[in-house]
């Protein structure tokens, strides 16, 4: 099975995920620049979420890139991921309109680490289709960014209790070491050709 | 006519239904786990559902790899799916948001059988265009997977009445069965190629 | 400049705006059968705009397979049939909430009627760029249908003054005679391969 | 890298954005032609915004028609467009229900302004990665239009505070300028064919 209609779904699932995010952005009524103070920490939230879906749509796109046939494993693989990506707006929605408190702080943080889990989980079903010596398998490698991402996340749950401002910072943290896409991927991608 | 067009939109329809159900999934305004206690049947509703709509998109995707071209009765029965389809966040959030009371309940199965019918409308049509010597119908075969499914939503939509907990059992049951992607439209296709 | 990615634009405003109208369908507090009933006419409503938008949708995707590319005239009378098309689930909502009352049974009808001119001119632009001598400009020929189409509309609008629920018999007949996706097309394409 | 996907995740989104925004034009109760006039600045907004995506969609579309492939750094320059472009429907909200007040007037301004940026620094990005000499380097030229652009809704935002009718005026200018499809790639792709 080829995987052009999955990345077709994929990106259609994405793209409203990443969208309908913003609804949750309401204008407020009167007309002053006060009147958008309440909606700061939801605009943090949302560019938060943001840019961890793109990251996610980003890495999935090049993994997809290395990836020349499916099966059915794979299928429902990616869509546990999706059904966990799909939870974001409702933690983003918790945690920017009760600014930060420290349960919806946590709890946006668990949904990350499913999803973390889950693209873990995707990775691992489609290298364990491709077999080890594939183009994936020796891009991903020892996988120490996903792994440090897992231990970044149960960090940052548990720290919402104590202080949720070092949560938001150790998940925004995670978006930076993975804002650059997975130039291991783009790096043995191109080794292969030449 | 090519099916290219009809997966891109059918796609899009069934990311949009999969994502919308998940926006009856309303942030409490409080941040105790305790007042996340009512949203448990709402999510284990979207769980079902997500799964119900995801194997839809796996089986929708098995049947039209299957499938090299479509006229307009294809056409139009594919629509029809897509519309009882597109009750389902509706019957979904009815369901949920009652805490799966007897009437809901038997109209969730009502619109999941109704889906059903659909689908196996939508295999009629394809199997009649192809002619019954195609790969789709020697994969389908009897189709005794699709006609249990629609007993058992029947027994659901009767049990609803007096003990909701039990069509919940059967709808998921119906999901279990066909969780594994059409193996054996996967079967007929590998066959052919031998 | 190819038709692809036009087509996969307009399949997902399409798609959405056919699955958004199913968010007006607000599941009843209440779990009887009387709580449903005030739901019925937003359901005909829904039922009557997936039709009609199911159409648009099937027609354009016959017009577009007849057409193999596209300059920034045909661009933007396609963005222009959205636009209007962009308008039905309002009109669709205000119709049905209302209960068919005569100002929005009109406006339905307006806005129905822009479609249907905005797809005519649509049609006249791509006739237009290929010449008038194409496979498209022979299929619709004197476009009687369309042109039949607008009158209907014109009266159903009129008799909302009058009579709402003639208008809606109005609206569905149009619904009827476009059903059947554009044979003509079909039957010229068909003509053109022997 | 191919394009391809990156073309269907951009649809996808923006074709989610153009579709959302008419869910703020809600359906008034009353049935009543005066019912409808509080919605007039809200169409009117809708409408603006509506060309306004319209016209991004349609060069994006112009745009990567002369580009083959892309890096990581066109990836983010483009979802960091689709970031800014998820603001509109938020800002179009805030302006058209508060009649088109100063300060909403001016944030629709900025966050168009912010859009024109991100548009103009993923052009940037590509040609970049193509090099100067590229068919996109030669048809964006000196981007006299680009930066004009920048000058009106600079201006625009500016005249919020004094007169929002004129700000409105000249975002809608910038509509107009825009409206033709980048013509100046047309005609690069054409000269080079030749």
């Amino acid at each position: 099975m080829r995987t052009t209609r999955l990345e077709a779904f994929s990106d259609g699932v994405i793209a409203i995920l990443i969208t309908i995010m913003v609804l949750e952005l309401r204008p407020p009524h009167a007309t002053t620049l006060v009147a958008l103070v309440p909606l700061v920490p939801v605009f943090l939230a949302y560019l938060l979420s943001f840019v961890v879906v793109g990251i996610y749509w980003n890495n999935h796109h090049h993994m997809f890139h290395a990836t020349d046939d499916v099966n059915g494993t794979v299928l429902w693989a990616n869509l546990h991921l999706l059904f966990w990506l799909s939870l974001v707006p409702f933690v983003t929605a918790w945690m920017g309109e009760n600014h930060f408190a420290a349960l919806p702080t946590a709890a946006y943080g668990g949904v990350l680490l499913l999803c973390a889990g889950a693209y873990t989980l995707l990775q691992t079903a489609i290298i364990h289709h491709q077999g080890h010596d594939s183009k994936l398998a020796r891009a991903v490698g020892s996988d120490a960014k996903g792994r440090l991402s897992l231990v970044m996340y149960i960090t940052g749950i548990f720290l919402a209790f104590i202080q949720p401002a070092l949560s938001w910072a150790l998940y925004a943290a995670v978006a930076i070491i993975w804002f650059v896409p997975d130039r291991r991927i783009e790096r043995a991608l191109r080794s292969r050709r030449h």
